[in-house]
């Protein structure tokens, strides 16, 4: 049994589960009331406050629990814009951020605001130059996740921090990820975070808010966590997410550089295993536990069901399967393949024997794949010196493989158009190019779908 | 050990701590993912959505999950709000609905909408031809609450559900306090309830929208939960939720009769035991373990800690607690005293020895209570045939107290005027006055403060 996809949910700590079912007694009546029952539930949320905050880095009273990591940023972000609306009405993120970032400047978007996405390079990182370009006098916020959950890496929040914090602007950093190897560095003025990823239950997440930060909640009013997250608070979770975080903070250290070396063997034996493989995101900056590859005429979805049956539970980014952006966002700004895309996010302890046993199941579960996807190429028109390939109707991988058969039969500098109309194209043509050292000459409109040119230069 | 908060929240009924462990193991993964571990948590998130379905008496596609009560009534609110914007932007409430929907309404009039509230009767109940009175053809929305959560009355929810319906205006109700005793009846459009309101745990509200009421979910988009509840899902805490809702509900009719004959114990047994005693709400119409009564002459704060002092945990609509309105907006409503207010909601399961040990504890904590605050009147002074008592700066229940001291003082016909600046004197004087069969004649702005006008009949 290997789950590596701790990037989406962790499985339950050993902590967290202790302390919830201590806490299920004890924490269940209303925090705000007097008797007993009441005062024993606000000690051990005034407990698990401060359990949190000295984890984050922040004063206790700057930190309110939410009902999950979303509305963490959702609260955050609206909060933010709306206590500094007299300053202007714009909004930067990194076109990479969590689909619950971008949600929320969608939100704004649609509300009249303005957003910038800042871009980030080949391996996924925004740099501080760029969020330094984009800062305006109308800018009300800005946001940074502290790693990234797709590729796991690690964003420079304290040169970004620093950034805004010239400019006067407050920075939103989304530590999901990393919440559990560290606290944020920087001089950050806003951060959440979700329990479940680090290993506690769910329903928990946080939000700090730094002294000094205008911030104006929105929505109904609510007396609860400081006017910030409305509804009865989840005491027994909120505790065991607190001690939950404690624990995997004080094995940090030492996980951290074992789930490194087992993550730098995918990293380098899966391009060996398996060919045509590209494994994205930054190979030094980045979280411990997390690897990405993508593989060439691969459907991601029908991968993750092969090593599904092989007892792995890994995600993708690639189209059709069931994640929230399709394809992936991050791949897609990243410039990279995103076709038979696998994320391996290693969760606290686990074996080195479950990794070393991944690596001999995924060459096979791809070349099954492939296998299965190696249909001949449907028709080739060779039209002056232009070689055409109709891929019109058919969905990723399928072109990128049809092109992949025909570019040896145009001589070098010549042609290839090929014809489709799946929009991942648009991505994975060019990731193939550069992977494969040919020229990517643009695209334009077809009678029907996009002709994308490819010339042969070797 | 007597915990009678139980309209607060309720201690976590065995099936649920039972189900909460049982699901820890199984429940934690990403119901969205096509592995196996995603796989199981959506067949137990599938199956707690059917059971909590069933209970309430709609379609599984018509229920979601959100993170709490307070949140399934913001979410429902303005959900139904912004979907039926264009027939107008006018929403109906009682006066007495739990602040989660007050909080709404007052969000939505602060957007630019209109409220109008719906009085109630000394009972605290509303009826359906008020409600036929409100409507107009720019309502968007009505709410009503099943049973009040203060006072236990039942509202006449099929008759204002058929009046809506006939108005083509869509019935949110929410059915915190009742959905533990069985499902709502009547062609109600939108429902919530809070799983810690039954004894399931915190974190799980539910809100159900009826197919065909038009609905646009607001805040930034998420796909979970149909896009109604942003946020990754609680599943162990919604297994507890449905599992317990359905415990709860096989012991409903049993437990009913039996909570039903111990409020009525309170109810007829605390006008015998305590003198100058009124009890609230509904005699007959009302939900079975809720009964409230106010003390005239006592702090409800001071009665609180002594009766916690005692081993009894109540909450109290009275000021100066740590209540979220000040003094009980639902008791204002009524008309009736707010003064040395108790409310007694008996958890399932509450033993009959648990109450009788209350009733023998309850006079002494009153006597002892009016004992500290016997001070006497500090000033009064006959102004021709009017004698004029001075309570300003002085905080509810004293200006009562002094009026009661000095009534008999006056001849019958002749006037107290009590000058106060607190504002409870304007609930309870009125309130004095109807249960000592005293004329309340009315009040009118003083040098200081406000003079209420009391006549002596009796």
């Amino acid at each position: 049994m290997g789950y590596f996809d701790s990037a989406s949910s962790a499985p339950l700590h050993p902590v967290a589960r202790q302390a919830l079912q201590a806490s299920l007694d004890e924490g269940w009546a209303d925090p705000a009331r007097l008797y007993r029952e009441g005062r024993r539930a606000r000690l051990l949320l005034d407990a698990a406050r401060e359990a949190a905050a000295e984890a984050v880095g922040c004063r206790a009273d700057e930190l309110v629990f939410t009902s999950s990591g979303t509305r963490a940023v959702h609260s955050g972000v609206a909060g933010v814009l709306a206590g500094r609306r007299r300053v202007g009405r714009h909004l930067i993120v990194s076109a990479v951020e969590h689909s619950s970032v971008l949600h929320a400047a969608d939100a704004h978007e649609a509300g009249g605001g303005s957003v910038t996405q800042v871009a980030v390079d080949r391996a996924g990182a925004v740099n501080a130059g760029a969020y330094a370009a984009a800062l305006r006098p109308d800018t009300a916020l800005a946001c940074l996740q502290s790693a990234n959950h797709e590729v796991g890496t690690e964003q420079p929040v304290a040169e970004v921090a620093a950034v805004c914090q010239e400019a006067g602007v407050p920075l939103l950093v989304d530590a999901a990820q990393s919440l559990g190897w560290g606290p944020v560095e920087g001089a950050w003025s806003v951060l959440t975070g979700s329990a479940h990823k680090w290993g506690g239950p769910s329903g928990v997440g946080l939000l700090v808010v730094r002294k000094g930060v205008r911030f104006a909640a929105q929505g109904p009013s609510d007396e609860r966590e400081s006017g910030r997250a409305a509804g009865f608070e989840n005491i027994p979770a909120i505790v065991a997410a607190a001690a939950s975080l404690r624990a995997v903070r004080a094995e940090a250290a030492q996980e951290a550089l074992r789930l490194r070396e087992l993550t730098e063997r995918i990293r380098a034996r899966v391009p060996r295993v398996v060919p045509d493989v590209e494994v994205v995101g930054d190979p030094v900056r980045r979280l411990p536990g997390i690897v990405t590859f993508s593989c060439l005429y691969v459907d991601g979805e029908a991968l993750l069901h092969e090593l599904d049956r092989a007892g792995f539970s890994v995600s993708s980014g690639s189209s059709c399967t069931s994640s929230t952006l399709t394809p992936s966002h991050v791949l897609k700004a990243m410039g990279v393949l995103s076709e038979g895309n696998v994320r391996v996010s290693l969760p606290f302890g686990t074996p080195a024997e479950d990794v070393e046993r991944f690596l001999e199941v995924l060459p096979g579960a791809v070349a099954g794949v492939r296998e299965k996807l190696g249909a001949p190429v449907t028709e080739t028109v060779v039209r002056d010196d232009v070689l055409v390939v109709d891929s019109l109707g058919k969905l990723c991988p399928i072109p990128v493989i049809e092109l992949a058969k025909v570019i040896g039969e145009v001589p070098v500098g010549g042609l290839v158009r090929v014809l489709a109309d799946d929009d991942a194209a648009r991505l994975d043509i060019p990731a193939w190019c550069e992977m494969r050292g040919q020229e990517y000459v643009g695209e334009e409109p077809a009678e029907k779908g996009t002709a994308y040119l490819v010339r042969r230069v070797s």
